[in-house]
């Protein structure tokens, strides 16, 4: 395994480096916020733009389909080798809204660089990592003297991320022959620090409900009533209370069901990253940790399942008080799923309990969302290892592995596909996505850019997928 | 103890009940709202009504009492005999609002007879019940002779219950010497049903409060985060869980400090009572009881104190999902409280209690409001008996007794006056109070009048109360 950088990939990104970041910043003026409707304008424009440049970069072929929603943009270079893997990387082209007034320095749709930033709405999230990617695979040509990549690329850049992709699922699915890949590679996330880079290897999924409790026909008098009937908010607060144990374990029967328990070499490598639980707490705004017993702060974060109330509500909310036993309340959970547990099993779960909570006399209505699977690649997969070694190569250093809290819709590529997901992404945690002040460090997008030129030539030498 | 009626006071009613009834409805006329600010004119006009109409009856002092808000209007009329007892009447001349639209089968503020009912907004609560005094006390008069009541009776009708009655403490606080009194007679509840003449004994007290609960500094992520802080919309839930035992007991620790248990006489009182629990359930709008273990359902809300939840909120409450952690969340508790709690006492141990539950992390603020306290009198006082006897006179037959298990501005005159609180009243059920088609049975508003005109000489001639 070779860590040593090439140099005639440096040199390239060197010489081409300026007219990068003219392309990217261009591109970040064209503000194209999927979650506004006076935007769509500029969402169509954001995805042709890229069309052009991706035409322009050399994919031989490059489409924009259209969606009920924002349009995507398709991409794809074969290799020429029948052999060789074919990877698909995703990430988005719509951005998060951003208005000066809410605090940014600058205007958030014409990018300026301070220091060594480039500031702009979607520098990091994720229009500058989507765009490592084109001076990439042109560094791993020139340094390779190849006509075309090592591996059959792919790209899918989506765009309604900002807007929880609701038609991507169906996207993936109606186009999943020409998507049809060995792996993707998910270009919208992060890593650890400046001086860490890591690699994630998974994402939690996601399950998320409603639960309406149904008391009274209409709110009626405590005066009168009070002690006597069951109150549907005090139902709903004993529903919430009874969903954790006293160790902080979800206490639902068989949500566990399963779950594929952290290994401990695993446990170890959570363990060597340089975690300052003071500074993540100020990160988390809050003030105390609390969780499972029995596991660290990222353990819990990146491969536990949880519940957590995203909100509750019933009765009388306002200033003041009012003498009300209110008709009805509602929580609203979201699940969070690690690797081997199943939504609809965990939906079952849900249900199975719930109804075994309620009192008597108070009806009960749970509403499920569309789920999202948990991912997870195994850290010894040749791909996965493919990635880190292209990682260590452009940083010149070891390269850690993380995990994401989150869900995000690389888990749609992965069911319908059948391809494992990799992350390669160059972000740090102050680029200050979906806040103002969004800025990209430009040493680190130029290490993206050397990642994404490494990796295709070590993938097609290092991994032949079974088919 | 005679139950006879008194013929001439029937005879006088007779006579007088056309003109009796012509009054009222002028009275019914004037929409006099106190909780919409455009009707400020038609309450104060209603004040000034009632006041001439009170001048007309005979009282030997009526004046109009202004407030920050609504005026109160203030009657006197002295018995001349230096060892009668003196009674303060307290009633109010506010009504709730009301527009045919909300479902009236007639105007609400112009006044119609259908079959035996009178329909109109105030017609029970409670211009009917405070006006029925002024035929009450001339019946009186005509049938004894007298050319002053038998007591020194006194009038308090307010104009700002249906709002709150916000400034009704201090106003009973500024004018405690003229309001002196051995017993206040409240005529503004009812009874249990038309067949079924009964005195209320007490009035459940009642504290107030809003627990606010604050966790991260604003919403964070669910995915980020969720699993490794503490939730304050958890906590809420918690807080209300942990407010019961399982035996449906308040868990607070002192909450029960001083509570008047129910003696055996009492609860065999109340079973006496026709309940039918179906029906009563009908109009909880409910489908079960829930409540304190080893207690019927009359006793769980008129005798047994409580804590019911108001509101509770916190987070997303919108439609569909937002995978947050919310900041912040809150609760809004009512205790019902019964003779022998302490307002002050409950606020202290709630906040005890409240500060022990909250997890590390969270932060906690209480808010109570203020407080009203619980009256309840003796079955066998002297002047309690005065009005069952006056009321079986009236309706010829037993007088069964209840309790109330609101709490209202009573309370007040019972703390600040040192008074005693008895309750007179003739509204049935039925009558929608704060509904459409509010009514008032013509035959027992009435026996109203009668059991007004029968008990001022029995008071007189069976209680002397202690100075
Ligand atoms: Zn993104
Ligand atoms: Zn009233």
């Amino acid at each position: 395994m070779s860590l040593t950088p090439d140099s005639a990939v440096r040199t390239y990104i060197e010489q081409h480096r300026a007219a990068f970041l003219d392309d990217l910043t261009a591109w970040l003026r064209i503000p194209s916020v999927s979650a506004q409707p006076d935007h769509a304008p500029d969402v169509r424009r954001s995805a042709d733009w890229l069309a052009a440049k991706l035409t322009e970069t050399g994919f031989a072929t490059v489409e924009v389909w259209p969606t009920e929603g924002a349009p995507a943009v398709f991409a794809e270079w074969p290799s020429g080798d029948p052999d060789a893997p074919t990877v698909l990387v995703y990430g988005h082209h719509d951005v998060q809204p951003a208005a000066r007034e809410d605090g940014w320095n600058s205007e958030p749709f014409e990018p300026v660089v301070r220091g060594n930033r480039l500031y702009a709405r979607g520098a990091a999230d994720d229009k500058g990592q989507v765009f490592f990617h084109t001076l990439g695979v042109r560094a791993h040509l020139a340094a390779t003297g190849r006509t075309a990549p090592a591996v059959n690329l792919k790209l899918l850049i989506e765009g309604e991320e900002e807007s929880g992709s609701p038609h991507f699922r169906a996207l993936v699915e109606e186009r999943a022959e020409r998507l049809a890949a060995d792996a993707v590679i998910v270009s919208d996330t992060g890593m650890w620090a400046e001086d860490t880079p890591t690699v994630c290897t998974g994402m939690r999924g996601l399950a998320e409900c409603e639960i309406r409790l149904y008391g009274p026909d209409q709110d009626i008098h405590s005066g009168s009533f009070g002690g006597a009937v069951p109150n549907p908010a005090t139902a709903v607060a004993r529903l919430v209370a009874a969903l954790h144990d006293e160790r902080g374990r979800v206490a639902v029967p068989g949500f566990y069901d399963g779950v594929v328990e952290l290994t401990d070499r695993e446990r170890a490598l959570f363990a060597e990253l340089p975690f300052d639980e003071e500074r993540w707490l100020r990160t988390a705004k809050s003030r105390a940790t609390l969780g499972e017993a029995g596991h660290t702060t990222l353990e819990r974060i990146w491969a536990r399942p949880t519940a957590e109330v995203n909100g509750i509500g019933g009765g009388y909310q306002g200033p003041g008080s009012k003498t009300i036993i209110p008709s009805a309340a509602l929580v609203k959970l979201s699940f969070r799923l690690v690797a081997g547990q199943d939504p609809n099993h965990v939906e079952k779960a849900v249900r199975a309990w719930a109804a075994d909570q309620v009192p008597a006399g108070i009806r009960c209505e749970i509403d499920f969302g569309s789920a999202t699977r948990p991912c997870l690649t195994p850290l010894d997969h040749p791909a996965l290892q493919a990635v880190a070694r292209a990682m260590g190569r452009a940083f010149e250093g070891p390269v850690r592995f993380t995990r994401e809290g989150g869900s995000g819709p690389a888990a749609d590529l992965q069911e319908v596909l059948g391809a494992p997901v990799l992350f390669l992404g160059i972000s740090v945690p102050s680029d200050g996505w979906h806040a103002p002040d969004e800025k990209v460090e430009l040493d680190l997008l130029l290490k993206g850019v050397e990642t994404s030129a490494y990796l295709w030539a070590d993938l097609a030498e290092n991994w032949r997928p079974t088919p």
